[in-house]
């Protein structure tokens, strides 16, 4: 009997209630009232990992590390080529409990139902828990799976510190890294067929739309600029405002004026940081800085929204007797997804929630790295009020259960059909 | 013969270039390219005043110095009361050379020249050099003329510290002032008929106007205000616009109104400080804070238009999804000089300029509030640029005898007619 045909009894049956017993056993053991405690590279995180490594072992699966840090545990299939699920365990300093531990524990469950189904999948099926996806101790962020996708240049990180002067480097070594050989796991990805990350939205759009779940079909790109006007300094008492050149009055307009803007295009921008220079109550300010962060998943739409924007900042300082002047921060393209992954994944929440809409994500995932070498989808479950990052980030468990089971439905889907 | 005539041949002839001379001689002494270094009760502002003391024995006139500091040099004149002219010696750290300065010797000069003249003067000339106008070491400007004009009050200065630590008690004793009997001075307004003082304009209307001289009616009120919008923080990349309760859009949207508003009622109104919170790239902040220092010459009208302010800055909060609150930092109402006073400045200003403009000052002075016990007047001087509180400060030295001729003049009437 060919292996590629398994009895017909042996169908997995995956149980999101399950996976939510781990997350919650994941997040009494690395977290409690102040969030999670599962920083990269710290005794919190590997605490995560040994507790992801015993329930491995329960059902028989083990594990690997590869040079970057990534954990990977699979089982091989009937035919060659592997698809991969997961995320990441790792988080920010005072976290949720749901940022990356869902995708690292619905993938641990897909892999437990296929193995107690007892023969070999379709294909292979493999579970990667990312190593440092959030970068928040050295600020280099989706370490292990840019890694993976071929992106990550050892030179460019080498020098990286956290505040307390810990260099990145001795931080990897503590965790069994050569930063030198980190980028030997660009060929982890050799053979995934697939890559299918469930994560949450982070945002208040599912919410906001009453639906458990949504297919993800790329990711924005960004391109974020720190704008400086120039103008006079001045006593607040003693210049008329016809006589002044207000580099605040510039800002404020260029502010009103970036919402008109992205709002006709449904980008995202966002002015996060203002500074005044004196920046005291009793001087009009010589100088204003502000950051534009601005998001679409359209390159060709997100550059001339960028240029649509320098151009009325322009016009608005010309006006107010400034100048204006912009410094990029960082710039990230757009990426899209594998239009067949992501066609299937809107096909089953259709299915569940009669509802046809498309997320576009706007932070960055393990996900949208692995896209460059992989076809890769996602799903998202929604954020009780989008609030993530924050000891308060949750989900109805009426919610999870059902993006639970779609990413379920679609793993298995693609195991079948990839 | 009675005192009150003078011979025929006993006219002051106030001399602006020994008035320069003086100032030239002054700033090479106390400052230098870093600018002048007379900040109140320390080394070099007591040097200033040594240099003063100098000039004042030259020409035979004893001085005081007062409960609070200030020092007072004069002579009687054929009938009882005394016209008072002066200014401050005292400066910011790394100030400009005429801020003050001109004032006090502009007094000097006219006291010399009165002196020269040879018989008294019809009324007593007093010429102050108030103490610790500027107030940029402890933080309480006016100290010396407030105290004269009977609104210092001890308790509430008496814990005041520099930035080193000192104490204003400690530092005033090392001066010989004792803070608990500073309020004393007030009887030094019992006998000043008027009050004059000539001043840098610190701002650029005179240079606009292309203007040597203009008298000053009065000074702007003051409402000082911090303004805290709270929205909703958030991921700048998880959060579609038409979903944000964003404070930066809100008070990006008042500070453009918020000129609109001063401009129609030709007040000053300035944002000087613009803090968001948490203030990074990355997050439509949650919070953010602005100061609004408004101006205006008529209370009823500054009132007005901080009410109209924070009913705009309350609907947009409202339409934003966000709430507003105010903060009052700093109130000052509006001081009308004495119009009498003024008139006759404003006519011995247009016989030199044939302008009619009158300035309203929008800082504080020394003059600000002797006005209020005293019948008080100022005339200033251009700014080039507007600049001072600067080492770059500077007037236009034919500006600057303009100037000084018409205070003289100006005095000289008062000492006749007053």
């Amino acid at each position: 009997m060919p292996a590629a045909d398994p009895p017909p009894g042996a169908i997995a049956r995956p149980d999101p209630d399950r996976a939510l017993a781990d997350l919650r056993k994941l997040r009494d053991l690395t977290g409690g009232p102040a969030g999670a405690e599962r920083l990269a590279w710290t005794e919190g995180w590997r605490r995560a990992r040994d507790f992801l490594r015993e329930r491995l072992r329960e059902i028989g699966v083990g594990d690997e590390v590869d040079e970057a840090g990534n954990l990977w545990a699979g089982m091989a299939g009937s035919r060659p080529g592997r698809l991969g699920v997961g995320s990441h365990l790792d988080a920010v300093p005072e976290g949720g409990w749901l940022d990356g531990a869902l995708g690292v524990m619905a993938g641990l469950e897909l892999l437990r139902a296929v193995k107690e189904a007892g023969a070999p999948p379709p294909r292979g099926l493999v579970l990667v828990d990312f190593a440092d996806e959030e970068g928040a101790r050295f600020g280099r962020s989706l370490f292990g799976s840019s890694a993976v996708a071929g992106r990550l240049v050892a030179a460019e990180v080498a020098e990286l510190r956290d505040a307390d002067g810990t260099s990145l480097v001795d931080a990897l070594a503590e965790n069994g890294v050569d930063l030198a050989l980190a980028g030997r796991a660009r060929s982890r990805a050799d053979d995934l067929v697939a890559y299918l990350e469930l994560h949450i939205e982070q945002g208040p759009v599912l919410e906001a739309e009453r639906l458990p779940v949504a297919p993800v079909r790329g990711a924005m790109g960004i391109a974020r600029r720190r704008w400086s006007i120039i103008g006079q300094a001045g006593h607040a008492g003693t210049t008329p405002l016809r006589l002044r050149r207000d580099p605040m009055l510039v800002a404020a307009r260029a502010i009103v004026a970036l919402r008109e803007l992205a709002l006709a295009e449904d980008a995202r921008a966002t002015v996060g940081s203002v500074e005044a220079t004196p920046g005291v109550a009793t001087a009009i300010p010589g100088r204003v800085e502000f950051t534009v962060d601005l998001r679409h998943e359209s390159a060709v739409m997100l550059e001339r929204l960028g240029d649509d924007f320098a151009d009325v900042v322009e016009a608005l300082a010309a006006e107010g007797g400034c100048t204006a002047s912009a410094a990029a921060l960082f710039d990230v393209a757009p990426t899209a997804f594998d239009r067949r992954l992501v066609e299937l994944a809107a096909g089953l929440c259709a299915v569940r929630t009669g509802s046809s809409v498309e997320l576009v994500s706007g932070p960055g995932h393990d996900a949208v790295e692995i896209a460059r070498v992989v076809p890769t989808a996602m799903v998202f479950a929604p954020s009780i009020a989008g609030v993530s990052h924050a000891p308060e980030e949750d989900t109805d468990p009426a919610d999870l259960r059902v993006a639970l089971e779609v990413f379920f439905e679609l793993a298995l889907t693609v195991l079948d059909t990839f």
